[in-house]
Protein backbone atom coordinates (compact mmCIF):
# COMPACT_ATOMS: atom_id res chain seq x y z
CA UNK A 1 0.00 0.00 0.00
CA UNK A 2 1.34 3.44 -0.88
CA UNK A 3 1.17 4.63 3.14
CA UNK A 4 4.03 2.41 3.12
CA UNK A 5 6.28 3.97 0.94
CA UNK A 6 9.10 6.43 2.73
CA UNK A 7 8.18 9.99 2.51
CA UNK A 8 11.20 10.68 0.10
CA UNK A 9 9.89 7.75 -2.22
CA UNK A 10 6.49 9.16 -1.32
CA UNK A 11 7.71 12.50 -3.56
CA UNK A 12 9.28 10.55 -6.05
CA UNK A 13 5.75 9.10 -6.78
CA UNK A 14 3.77 12.21 -6.51
CA UNK A 15 6.83 14.32 -9.15
CA UNK A 16 6.53 11.37 -11.12
CA UNK A 17 2.03 11.47 -11.22
CA UNK A 18 2.19 14.92 -11.96
CA UNK A 19 4.62 14.82 -14.76
CA UNK A 20 2.42 12.18 -16.25
CA UNK A 21 -0.84 14.03 -16.02
CA UNK A 22 0.74 17.43 -16.32
CA UNK A 23 2.34 15.99 -19.48
CA UNK A 24 4.38 18.97 -22.25
CA UNK A 25 4.89 22.07 -20.37
CA UNK A 26 6.70 25.58 -21.45
CA UNK A 27 8.93 25.60 -17.78
CA UNK A 28 12.99 25.38 -18.35
CA UNK A 29 14.60 23.00 -16.43
CA UNK A 30 15.18 25.42 -13.76
CA UNK A 31 11.92 26.58 -13.53
CA UNK A 32 10.22 23.47 -13.82
CA UNK A 33 11.22 21.84 -9.83
CA UNK A 34 9.80 25.41 -9.03
CA UNK A 35 6.54 24.93 -10.58
CA UNK A 36 6.25 21.25 -9.97
CA UNK A 37 6.47 21.71 -5.90
CA UNK A 38 3.88 24.37 -5.96
CA UNK A 39 2.02 21.99 -7.54
CA UNK A 40 2.37 19.49 -5.36
CA UNK A 41 2.08 21.58 -2.37
CA UNK A 42 -1.10 22.29 -3.53
CA UNK A 43 -2.52 19.31 -5.62
CA UNK A 44 -3.30 22.58 -8.20
CA UNK A 45 -1.96 22.52 -11.83
CA UNK A 46 -3.62 25.55 -12.36
CA UNK A 47 0.29 26.47 -11.18
CA UNK A 48 1.79 25.39 -14.19
CA UNK A 49 -0.25 27.73 -16.29
CA UNK A 50 -0.34 30.90 -13.78
CA UNK A 51 3.63 31.23 -12.34
CA UNK A 52 5.72 33.49 -13.52
CA UNK A 53 9.32 34.12 -13.75
CA UNK A 54 11.87 37.04 -14.06
CA UNK A 55 14.78 35.76 -16.51
CA UNK A 56 17.49 36.35 -13.50
CA UNK A 57 15.02 34.50 -11.26
CA UNK A 58 17.00 31.25 -10.39
CA UNK A 59 20.33 32.77 -11.12
CA UNK A 60 19.93 35.29 -8.52
CA UNK A 61 17.48 33.45 -5.84
CA UNK A 62 20.57 30.53 -6.06
CA UNK A 63 23.50 32.61 -5.68
CA UNK A 64 21.85 34.66 -2.54
CA UNK A 65 21.07 31.73 -0.96
CA UNK A 66 24.94 30.41 -1.50
CA UNK A 67 26.08 33.41 0.10
CA UNK A 68 23.89 32.82 3.02
CA UNK A 69 21.26 36.31 2.70
CA UNK A 70 18.54 36.82 5.01
CA UNK A 71 15.04 35.35 4.51
CA UNK A 72 11.84 37.36 5.13
CA UNK A 73 8.03 36.14 4.79
CA UNK A 74 4.87 38.34 5.82
CA UNK A 75 3.63 35.03 7.87
CA UNK A 76 5.43 32.69 10.83
CA UNK A 77 3.26 30.34 8.20
CA UNK A 78 6.29 30.47 5.27
CA UNK A 79 8.82 30.82 8.45
CA UNK A 80 7.33 26.74 9.62
CA UNK A 81 7.22 25.49 6.25
CA UNK A 82 10.84 26.54 4.87
CA UNK A 83 12.94 23.35 5.84
CA UNK A 84 15.16 24.01 8.64
CA UNK A 85 17.09 21.67 7.37
CA UNK A 86 17.96 22.97 4.12
CA UNK A 87 18.27 26.64 5.52
CA UNK A 88 21.08 25.76 8.33
CA UNK A 89 23.80 24.10 5.81
CA UNK A 90 23.78 27.48 4.13
CA UNK A 91 23.72 29.51 7.46
CA UNK A 92 20.79 31.61 6.01
CA UNK A 93 18.46 33.02 8.66
CA UNK A 94 14.78 33.47 8.23
CA UNK A 95 12.40 35.88 9.89
CA UNK A 96 9.13 37.27 9.98
CA UNK A 97 8.63 40.35 11.30
CA UNK A 98 4.67 40.63 11.79
CA UNK A 99 4.62 39.34 15.51
CA UNK A 100 6.82 41.63 16.41
CA UNK A 101 5.70 43.65 19.42
CA UNK A 102 7.44 46.65 18.55
CA UNK A 103 5.21 46.63 14.54
CA UNK A 104 2.35 45.85 16.56
CA UNK A 105 2.89 48.85 18.63
CA UNK A 106 3.50 51.08 15.62
CA UNK A 107 0.70 49.85 13.82
CA UNK A 108 -1.86 50.57 16.23
CA UNK A 109 -0.02 53.96 16.83
CA UNK A 110 0.05 54.70 13.44
CA UNK A 111 -3.29 53.33 12.39
CA UNK A 112 -1.74 50.93 9.32
CA UNK A 113 -1.61 47.44 8.99
CA UNK A 114 1.30 45.06 10.87
CA UNK A 115 2.00 43.46 7.40
CA UNK A 116 3.31 47.09 6.08
CA UNK A 117 5.16 48.42 9.11
CA UNK A 118 6.65 44.38 9.05
CA UNK A 119 7.86 44.96 5.35
CA UNK A 120 9.61 48.39 6.16
CA UNK A 121 11.57 46.11 8.88
CA UNK A 122 12.38 43.51 6.78
CA UNK A 123 13.45 46.34 4.33
CA UNK A 124 15.88 47.47 7.32
CA UNK A 125 16.88 44.10 8.56
CA UNK A 126 17.39 42.08 5.13
CA UNK A 127 17.43 44.68 2.38
CA UNK A 128 19.09 42.56 0.20
CA UNK A 129 17.92 39.25 0.84
CA UNK A 130 15.07 37.50 -0.15
CA UNK A 131 11.36 38.46 0.41
CA UNK A 132 8.72 35.76 0.92
CA UNK A 133 4.73 36.96 0.35
CA UNK A 134 2.48 34.06 0.44
CA UNK A 135 -0.68 36.15 2.11
CA UNK A 136 -1.00 40.17 2.70
CA UNK A 137 -1.10 41.93 -0.74
CA UNK A 138 -0.42 45.02 1.43
CA UNK A 139 3.25 43.43 2.07
CA UNK A 140 3.57 43.28 -1.97
CA UNK A 141 2.52 46.79 -2.15
CA UNK A 142 4.24 47.89 0.77
CA UNK A 143 7.66 46.38 -0.95
CA UNK A 144 6.87 47.56 -3.90
CA UNK A 145 6.97 51.14 -2.99
CA UNK A 146 10.20 50.31 -1.28
CA UNK A 147 12.02 48.93 -4.04
CA UNK A 148 10.67 51.82 -5.96
CA UNK A 149 10.84 54.81 -3.86
CA UNK A 150 13.76 53.38 -1.22
CA UNK A 151 15.69 51.66 -3.30
CA UNK A 152 15.50 48.59 -2.02
CA UNK A 153 17.03 45.52 -3.77
CA UNK A 154 16.20 42.50 -2.83
CA UNK A 155 17.70 39.32 -4.26
CA UNK A 156 14.26 37.54 -5.07
CA UNK A 157 10.89 38.28 -4.28
CA UNK A 158 8.41 36.00 -4.31
CA UNK A 159 4.74 37.85 -4.32
CA UNK A 160 2.24 34.91 -3.78
CA UNK A 161 -0.26 36.76 -1.87
CA UNK A 162 -3.66 35.20 -1.70
CA UNK A 163 -7.04 36.23 -2.07
CA UNK A 164 -10.38 38.40 -3.24
CA UNK A 165 -8.93 42.29 -2.63
CA UNK A 166 -5.82 43.16 -4.20
CA UNK A 167 -3.89 39.77 -4.20
CA UNK A 168 -4.35 39.90 -7.91
CA UNK A 169 -3.61 43.57 -8.28
CA UNK A 170 -0.52 43.46 -5.93
CA UNK A 171 1.12 41.04 -8.85
CA UNK A 172 0.13 42.90 -11.80
CA UNK A 173 2.28 45.78 -9.86
CA UNK A 174 5.02 43.87 -9.22
CA UNK A 175 5.19 42.91 -13.09
CA UNK A 176 5.00 46.75 -13.61
CA UNK A 177 7.54 47.82 -11.63
CA UNK A 178 9.97 45.31 -13.13
CA UNK A 179 9.26 46.61 -16.46
CA UNK A 180 10.68 49.79 -14.94
CA UNK A 181 12.98 48.28 -13.31
CA UNK A 182 14.42 44.94 -15.23
CA UNK A 183 17.20 43.88 -13.23
CA UNK A 184 14.48 42.95 -10.49
CA UNK A 185 14.24 39.15 -9.50
CA UNK A 186 10.91 38.06 -9.15
CA UNK A 187 8.66 34.78 -8.76
CA UNK A 188 4.94 35.23 -8.95
CA UNK A 189 2.06 34.30 -10.66
CA UNK A 190 -1.13 36.08 -12.20
CA UNK A 191 -4.80 36.10 -10.35
CA UNK A 192 -5.93 35.62 -6.38
CA UNK A 193 -4.53 32.32 -6.07
CA UNK A 194 -0.86 32.03 -3.59
CA UNK A 195 -0.43 31.18 -0.14
CA UNK A 196 2.10 30.72 2.38
CA UNK A 197 1.90 26.82 1.33
CA UNK A 198 3.11 28.02 -1.87
CA UNK A 199 5.36 30.81 -0.80
CA UNK A 200 7.36 28.54 1.33
CA UNK A 201 7.29 25.51 -1.45
CA UNK A 202 8.96 27.91 -3.66
CA UNK A 203 11.52 28.32 -1.12
CA UNK A 204 12.30 24.94 -0.74
CA UNK A 205 12.85 24.06 -4.13
CA UNK A 206 15.29 26.63 -4.50
CA UNK A 207 17.26 25.96 -1.13
CA UNK A 208 17.39 22.31 -2.79
CA UNK A 209 18.66 23.82 -6.19
CA UNK A 210 21.35 25.75 -4.41
CA UNK A 211 22.76 22.58 -2.93
CA UNK A 212 23.66 21.11 -5.77
CA UNK B 1 -7.69 52.04 -2.82
CA UNK B 2 -8.47 48.66 -1.13
CA UNK B 3 -5.40 48.06 0.11
CA UNK B 4 -6.11 51.05 2.82
CA UNK B 5 -8.88 49.25 4.28
CA UNK B 6 -8.37 47.93 7.23
CA UNK B 7 -8.01 44.08 7.51
CA UNK B 8 -11.37 43.70 9.63
CA UNK B 9 -12.41 45.59 6.42
CA UNK B 10 -10.59 43.84 4.13
CA UNK B 11 -11.99 40.15 5.34
CA UNK B 12 -15.62 41.41 5.22
CA UNK B 13 -15.03 42.91 1.45
CA UNK B 14 -13.75 39.49 0.63
CA UNK B 15 -16.68 37.57 1.91
CA UNK B 16 -18.93 39.85 0.23
CA UNK B 17 -17.08 39.04 -3.19
CA UNK B 18 -17.30 35.07 -2.22
CA UNK B 19 -20.54 35.22 -1.57
CA UNK B 20 -21.62 37.36 -4.70
CA UNK B 21 -19.61 35.01 -7.22
CA UNK B 22 -20.94 31.59 -5.49
CA UNK B 23 -24.27 32.57 -5.70
CA UNK B 24 -26.44 30.05 -4.22
CA UNK B 25 -25.08 26.66 -2.43
CA UNK B 26 -25.76 23.88 -0.08
CA UNK B 27 -24.69 24.52 3.21
CA UNK B 28 -26.21 25.30 6.65
CA UNK B 29 -26.10 28.69 7.87
CA UNK B 30 -23.08 27.35 10.51
CA UNK B 31 -21.11 25.55 7.97
CA UNK B 32 -20.87 27.97 5.60
CA UNK B 33 -18.71 30.27 7.32
CA UNK B 34 -16.53 27.19 7.52
CA UNK B 35 -16.49 26.46 4.10
CA UNK B 36 -16.47 30.42 3.17
CA UNK B 37 -12.90 30.66 5.34
CA UNK B 38 -11.12 27.59 3.54
CA UNK B 39 -12.30 29.31 0.47
CA UNK B 40 -11.18 32.92 1.81
CA UNK B 41 -7.76 31.34 2.31
CA UNK B 42 -7.68 29.49 -1.01
CA UNK B 43 -8.78 31.90 -3.65
CA UNK B 44 -10.14 28.67 -4.80
CA UNK B 45 -14.05 28.18 -5.15
CA UNK B 46 -13.94 24.34 -5.34
CA UNK B 47 -13.87 23.86 -1.49
CA UNK B 48 -17.61 24.74 -1.95
CA UNK B 49 -18.05 21.57 -3.99
CA UNK B 50 -15.35 19.06 -2.24
CA UNK B 51 -16.35 19.90 1.79
CA UNK B 52 -17.95 17.34 3.86
CA UNK B 53 -18.92 17.70 7.36
CA UNK B 54 -20.48 14.86 9.49
CA UNK B 55 -23.91 15.68 10.93
CA UNK B 56 -22.91 16.49 14.54
CA UNK B 57 -19.37 18.13 13.49
CA UNK B 58 -20.10 21.50 14.19
CA UNK B 59 -21.49 21.29 17.59
CA UNK B 60 -19.16 18.83 18.63
CA UNK B 61 -16.55 20.75 17.99
CA UNK B 62 -17.85 23.75 19.79
CA UNK B 63 -18.67 22.42 22.97
CA UNK B 64 -15.10 20.85 22.74
CA UNK B 65 -13.35 24.31 22.10
CA UNK B 66 -15.69 25.78 25.08
CA UNK B 67 -14.03 22.87 27.17
CA UNK B 68 -10.92 24.27 26.38
CA UNK B 69 -9.58 20.57 25.22
CA UNK B 70 -6.38 19.88 23.78
CA UNK B 71 -5.63 20.77 19.83
CA UNK B 72 -3.27 18.62 17.64
CA UNK B 73 -2.10 19.04 14.62
CA UNK B 74 0.38 17.00 11.79
CA UNK B 75 2.46 20.15 10.92
CA UNK B 76 3.67 23.14 12.51
CA UNK B 77 2.46 25.19 9.75
CA UNK B 78 -1.03 23.90 10.89
CA UNK B 79 -0.06 25.71 14.17
CA UNK B 80 1.19 28.86 13.04
CA UNK B 81 -1.94 29.76 11.17
CA UNK B 82 -4.28 28.92 14.21
CA UNK B 83 -5.17 31.96 15.82
CA UNK B 84 -3.31 32.54 18.99
CA UNK B 85 -5.03 35.17 19.97
CA UNK B 86 -8.45 33.14 19.64
CA UNK B 87 -7.36 29.84 21.35
CA UNK B 88 -6.41 31.62 24.58
CA UNK B 89 -9.46 33.12 26.12
CA UNK B 90 -10.47 29.09 25.85
CA UNK B 91 -7.86 27.76 27.74
CA UNK B 92 -6.58 26.06 24.86
CA UNK B 93 -3.06 24.52 23.85
CA UNK B 94 -2.46 23.35 20.25
CA UNK B 95 0.59 21.19 19.57
CA UNK B 96 2.34 18.94 17.11
CA UNK B 97 5.00 16.80 17.80
CA UNK B 98 5.84 15.82 14.14
CA UNK B 99 9.63 17.54 15.05
CA UNK B 100 9.46 16.38 18.22
CA UNK B 101 13.51 15.14 18.91
CA UNK B 102 11.80 11.42 20.61
CA UNK B 103 9.55 11.34 17.93
CA UNK B 104 12.27 11.41 15.11
CA UNK B 105 14.62 9.02 17.76
CA UNK B 106 11.90 6.84 17.58
CA UNK B 107 11.24 6.76 13.27
CA UNK B 108 14.39 6.28 13.07
CA UNK B 109 14.47 3.47 15.24
CA UNK B 110 11.65 1.65 13.99
CA UNK B 111 11.79 2.79 10.18
CA UNK B 112 8.27 4.41 10.19
CA UNK B 113 6.97 7.68 9.55
CA UNK B 114 7.58 10.19 11.82
CA UNK B 115 3.88 11.38 10.84
CA UNK B 116 2.36 8.34 12.05
CA UNK B 117 4.79 7.97 15.56
CA UNK B 118 3.39 11.74 16.14
CA UNK B 119 0.11 10.76 15.57
CA UNK B 120 0.22 7.73 18.22
CA UNK B 121 1.80 10.21 20.36
CA UNK B 122 -1.47 13.24 20.00
CA UNK B 123 -3.86 10.48 20.76
CA UNK B 124 -1.92 9.44 23.66
CA UNK B 125 -1.43 12.70 24.62
CA UNK B 126 -4.92 14.53 23.47
CA UNK B 127 -7.15 11.76 22.59
CA UNK B 128 -10.32 13.36 22.96
CA UNK B 129 -9.25 16.85 21.65
CA UNK B 130 -9.50 18.37 17.98
CA UNK B 131 -7.31 16.46 15.29
CA UNK B 132 -5.99 18.43 12.39
CA UNK B 133 -4.35 17.08 9.36
CA UNK B 134 -3.40 19.16 6.78
CA UNK B 135 -0.51 17.43 5.32
CA UNK B 136 0.13 13.61 5.74
CA UNK B 137 -1.96 10.99 4.60
CA UNK B 138 -0.17 8.50 7.06
CA UNK B 139 -1.37 10.86 9.82
CA UNK B 140 -4.79 10.32 8.55
CA UNK B 141 -4.23 6.76 8.29
CA UNK B 142 -3.00 6.27 11.44
CA UNK B 143 -5.69 8.32 13.18
CA UNK B 144 -8.22 6.33 11.12
CA UNK B 145 -6.78 3.10 12.55
CA UNK B 146 -6.29 4.55 16.54
CA UNK B 147 -10.01 5.08 16.41
CA UNK B 148 -10.96 1.90 14.95
CA UNK B 149 -8.79 -0.42 16.84
CA UNK B 150 -7.84 1.68 19.91
CA UNK B 151 -10.76 2.73 20.40
CA UNK B 152 -9.77 6.53 20.52
CA UNK B 153 -12.61 9.07 20.37
CA UNK B 154 -11.61 12.79 18.85
CA UNK B 155 -13.96 15.70 19.21
CA UNK B 156 -13.53 16.36 15.79
CA UNK B 157 -11.03 14.76 13.03
CA UNK B 158 -10.04 18.09 10.06
CA UNK B 159 -9.47 15.26 7.96
CA UNK B 160 -7.24 17.40 4.95
CA UNK B 161 -4.01 15.97 3.80
CA UNK B 162 -3.02 17.61 0.45
CA UNK B 163 -1.54 15.31 -2.27
CA UNK B 164 -1.11 12.91 -5.11
CA UNK B 165 0.12 9.83 -2.65
CA UNK B 166 -2.82 8.64 -0.92
CA UNK B 167 -4.36 12.44 -0.22
CA UNK B 168 -7.96 11.40 -1.69
CA UNK B 169 -8.23 7.78 -0.67
CA UNK B 170 -7.25 8.59 3.20
CA UNK B 171 -10.13 10.69 3.21
CA UNK B 172 -12.39 8.32 1.60
CA UNK B 173 -11.37 5.67 4.71
CA UNK B 174 -12.06 8.23 6.74
CA UNK B 175 -15.99 8.51 5.28
CA UNK B 176 -15.91 4.61 5.87
CA UNK B 177 -14.68 4.60 9.49
CA UNK B 178 -17.73 7.18 9.51
CA UNK B 179 -20.13 4.65 8.54
CA UNK B 180 -18.65 2.36 10.84
CA UNK B 181 -18.48 4.61 13.95
CA UNK B 182 -22.23 7.10 12.55
CA UNK B 183 -21.01 9.56 16.25
CA UNK B 184 -17.79 10.12 14.62
CA UNK B 185 -17.63 13.98 14.14
CA UNK B 186 -15.40 14.91 11.24
CA UNK B 187 -15.19 17.90 8.91
CA UNK B 188 -13.22 17.06 5.75
CA UNK B 189 -12.67 17.00 1.88
CA UNK B 190 -13.38 14.94 -1.87
CA UNK B 191 -10.23 14.40 -3.57
CA UNK B 192 -6.38 15.58 -3.51
CA UNK B 193 -6.60 19.38 -2.64
CA UNK B 194 -5.98 20.28 1.22
CA UNK B 195 -3.19 21.77 3.13
CA UNK B 196 -1.86 23.25 6.47
CA UNK B 197 -3.67 27.04 5.34
CA UNK B 198 -7.17 25.22 4.83
CA UNK B 199 -6.56 23.14 7.97
CA UNK B 200 -6.15 25.76 9.91
CA UNK B 201 -8.36 27.99 8.26
CA UNK B 202 -11.46 25.93 9.55
CA UNK B 203 -9.90 25.72 12.90
CA UNK B 204 -10.11 29.47 13.09
CA UNK B 205 -13.29 29.40 11.64
CA UNK B 206 -14.90 27.27 14.45
CA UNK B 207 -13.05 29.39 16.90
CA UNK B 208 -14.90 32.00 15.79
CA UNK B 209 -18.10 30.71 16.18
CA UNK B 210 -17.30 29.09 19.18
CA UNK B 211 -16.80 32.76 20.85
CA UNK B 212 -20.29 33.74 19.55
Amino acid sequence: MSVHLRPEEIEAESFRIIEAELGAHRWSEREWPVVRRAIHTSADFEWSQSMCFSENAIDSALAAIREGVGVVSDTTMILSGVSKLRLKPFGITASCYVADPEVAREAKELKITRSILAMRRAGREAGNGIFLIGNAPTALFELIRLVREENLRPRLIVGLPVGFVGAAESKEALKELAREIPELPFITNTGRKGGSNVAAAVMNALLIQAEQ
